[in-house]
């Protein structure tokens, strides 16, 4: 398939373009030609040395992350961003990013990733940004005691043996869920506000721990990481029924 | 004392105007009135509910602590905020904030704590914002193994069972480390640049584990709280040689 | 009924959220917890210790000002802002406060009020401040000599002793009349331009003097004070038929 | 005199390049060519048809005012602006402006004036703006009681039959006076900070009322234009000694 | 006519209004009073005081240009201001400007000069700013060699002997032209986009050439003043309708 | 030599750090490793395809460009971008930029070279940007011919047969001269009112032939590439020095 056709088709389903107002990160296609003939793709959470170079030899023509190279326009070609851009251009691997759309995504998206391990229904976007959400926000069909939460998200999400993290000041049981994955807890007013017995997130931020105890509010911190595979995991089903050659590379930061 | 003779000699020795145009916080006082007779202090490094509550219980007339309430104005005076507020002017106790200039001061600070910790020697100022600094870098009399970097750190920071986390990607000893505790890993550049062997921090991001690993260094995530108890204790230590009643109030949040 | 339910009714009734952009104050609740059994209101042009304390006095569960404290924020909650809150928490009274959205209302509102005194009919939002209008227009049924509106005014308005003031630069009889209340002589030209005779507002300036000598338009300044106090009170008339206990503050400025 | 040497010796007595980033209005010379012969010379406080016109009427090559045509730029030399620009041009009247360095100077300026009125002593800079100051302060040699102040003030400045308006807040009698002229109550906190007992301007502000009120401060407001006259005679008098006709034009406004 | 009647018609064919949030001219009336008996018009590209004096010289009531007076506002009416609005107001001519509507405008305009030159068909806007465009594009009726395009606009365009410049980087024939008169360079990633063979504009930019190079468009340059002679002529044109006496000032820069 | 030597040479020499705030150009190393062995460098004008591609044909290690790609940071290395930055990476050639900072060096800019080819004398900076000079200022040591000026300036600038233009508004004879490279017109007010005679500079404006015309200004226009050759060849002759090997790549784009 050619690289502008792939691109094309990934845009329109992540609705790339209604994002480019909300988000410091350049999706789309980040680094490649205009053209170029794409058999192989592979997907992984962040654009850095270790995964381009995990991509080039696995052949690809085409990577896909979640975090890419370019927030708000890479300044000059050297150091970190040299030694990242290098050897995708030396290998002829084109990069195509996918941020907060792949983040919202109702269907594709990292917090649907984790409504759907919980099973949550009635969905409803969550977390504004300007005019667009980042998140979802679904009902446990039963409410389900917060030690089963954690131990679901645990068995999961976990990569490096870190327990996923708990704020435990909400209901006994949680059935109200938000979630915004990476790092999501700014929107913790806003899940006290729709009334959610929970938030899932990935990383803590210091001001949260008061935040959540004064507002009665659990939260979940499941890694930035870990809640994130979600999306790019999607985006290389697409590309498998689209008759592409695929392949996931893991490159878990614990983070 | 009069709170504005006490106000005024922490705003001398944290040098809190210097600070203005680079800090959100209000440093300085942000409750209480222009004069009141205080008499006991206590100190803790979040102003929130269960801070202010304590520090009523324990019959202070002032709160010190190094996270306060007005990060960039107080829009109203409402939920949490009010929440917050209520109780301090409801039981007399008056705030008095210092973020920014608590983490940097060289004897005082928070950064100068953590290097107090590893015996760093030949301290200067690090941590780049605007015309200031908001940490310290030293070097350690002997190079010191990354595990017992650790270990040190561990015996004196951890709270909560969660050891401290390690990003091993630098020498096998460490030597010249780079210090800004809290949420510190936007000076990862600042660190390699400087020749920093290690950056010791409180909170992580994900994005900071990719640039380690591609810069070789190492980084050292103490928790947020847990390496921004010192500035606090050493406010306390102050008001202690001013013949105050002086008493703090440990809340670790874990994150 | 609940603090809660009131404000909910306060708000829709005043657009207060249309009103977000464009006014500096924060409209809505700004002092109180999210939920308080109300009883007794007391309304007021001005949030000051005066009134405040008044407030407090007379028992008021709270307090419904036109202007507030919050004027895109508070910085610190010390000098003044501490001697105005501090009364307002320690005595358990909430505030309320509706500006642009309260000087706008067709029916409600302070320009709505002036007009109501001169029986304007025809009226039309006057104004423009962005998308929305802060004032009202309108035709007597008959023209108006000019001293006999100044003498309307005068004994309606006047609080202390002061005769309204007139820049007497248009026509002898007044039949279109542009009301914008307050401060609101930067409203001259568009006054002007739609053909008004002559505009009604609280203080002057300087430059409105050769403004509305080199226009032929006649400018009457019945007090910011004076001109402001319809609006409170039409919404303590609400509170009334809402069954609360109700107070009008008279703490008139002379401004 | 040529016009570029007149303008010359005024910008180097008024510091006129020093205010250019802290005042709006476009000081020095605003309408007229580079070179002109000047031998007669006008003075206003307002730059305004009925000024223009006289200056004209009078033979005036240059007329000399405090409020000037140019507040942050002229978008179009239509209505209000076509009005006033065009009698200077064909009638071959310059224009030069001085408005915030005539406020502020020590012995030119506008609060000098009033300070010279009340023989005030120990004159220093007051009302801060940026890096620049807009007023002065100085000591009473005796303390007055506050209705004498009223009353040399009423004997001074009075041109329209109304009284100086007082907010009689402070002490019995003043002694540590501020002054900023025109619309100068946005430093009533310098004022009360600085240790004054009142602050004299021109206009009030609805809000000045309960913030003098609260911190126990004095405030006089004498007239705008009434407490503006002082700099521009100040300006007559130098002219007058470089040996150019003079002739002052007054055309109070009562505001 | 009175000059607001002539201004209204002006304004409501170019559609002024819509230009004002991307326009740095001041469109519309720039210089004259609000009534005024026109029955002379003079019509030239630029506002100066060569093109000035000669609609002065020759009778005129109001000078139409393409280029005015004031981009963002007329700081001083000094020095060249000073000796272009002179002549104005002296000879009691206004001046109306139109700048980018008239570029713009699909019939009146100057790029839609420039493609009736060519006869192209299918026209559509070309040159996006903001929610606007600023020229236009279209088809040939058969492909022309670009040596052709070039005579055609050189017999049409050329007034100082200096030819038309081409980069002729584009198809060997012509067929899907993209115009913006005066300084459209920046629109020639656009023309790529949008399949254009070629860009017409008045003045280059040296990052133009290898833009086009790289790209394979074709760029003529055919010099600003040339191609912005279209406008004017056509705003001539609807006053010639009007019944009003008319002229235009030929006054090219070569530029 | 190691490429952050030559770095770093250059740097100093050029002040670049100097020009960080007002210069849209990122400058230094634009594309390019921390480390790399330099032997043989490139001189261009402009980077852009044709001359990365001649670069890497003569086994560049490093360009030297005057025009860089990075003009307030890379959104995508895609289209335009990749088809440069790709043929860098792919050759191993760096990229060093150098865009204000060599206009205005005094001995190596290329304001320098053009007053070396007119002998000028008593030379200063010229051209303010904020804080820094983009150009210079000399005397010729007796005046020159307005014609012989030209003459001097095609005979060593001009390469496409295009004359050097002259808007011919000045004096006959040429002494004091004023010189921004490239598009330099907008300094043409600093050059009359510094009392130039001429300005020489590259490309022209529209507006600048009727701000010449009514200053009585000569304006001599040598084309932007022209005028732009001087400092990268200063640029190369230091390389020179240093041992290393050079050739300049000469493609001139006749704008």
């Amino acid at each position: 398939m050619d690289l502008a056709e792939l691109v094309s088709r990934y845009d329109d389903r992540l609705r790339t373009d209604d994002f480019a107002d909300v988000d410091a990160s350049a999706n789309g296609l980040q680094v490649g030609p205009d053209h170029r003939e794409v058999e192989s793709v592979a997907f992984a959470v962040d654009a850095a040395e270790q995964t381009v170079e995990a991509a080039a030899d696995r052949g690809a023509d085409l990577l896909v992350t979640h975090h890419g190279l370019s927030w708000g326009g890479i300044e000059r070609v050297t150091g970190r961003q040299y030694d990242r851009i290098a050897p995708l251009v030396e290998n002829d691997v084109a990069l195509y990013v996918s941020h907060l759309p792949l983040d919202a995504h109702p269907q594709l998206g990292n917090a649907a990733g984790i409504a759907d391990l919980l099973g949550l229904e009635d969905r409803e976007s969550f977390g504004e940004l300007g005019p667009e959400h980042v998140g979802q926000r679904g009902r446990a069909p039963d409410p389900i005691p917060t030690d089963r939460v954690r131990e679901t998200l645990e068995a999961e999400l976990d990569h490096f043996g870190q327990g996923v993290r708990v704020l435990d000041f909400g209901p006994e049981r949680i059935e109200d869920v938000a979630v915004v994955t990476g790092s999501g807890v700014d929107w913790l007013d806003e899940a006290v506000e729709s009334g959610a017995d929970a938030l899932i997130t990935g990383e803590g931020k210091q001001k949260a721990y008061h935040e959540a105890r004064e507002a009665g509010l659990t939260v979940f911190l499941g890694g930035h990481y870990a809640t994130e595979t979600f999306g790019v995991q999607s985006l290389q089903a697409l590309a498998d029924e689209w008759g592409l050659e695929t392949t996931y590379i893991d490159a878990p930061t614990g983070l």
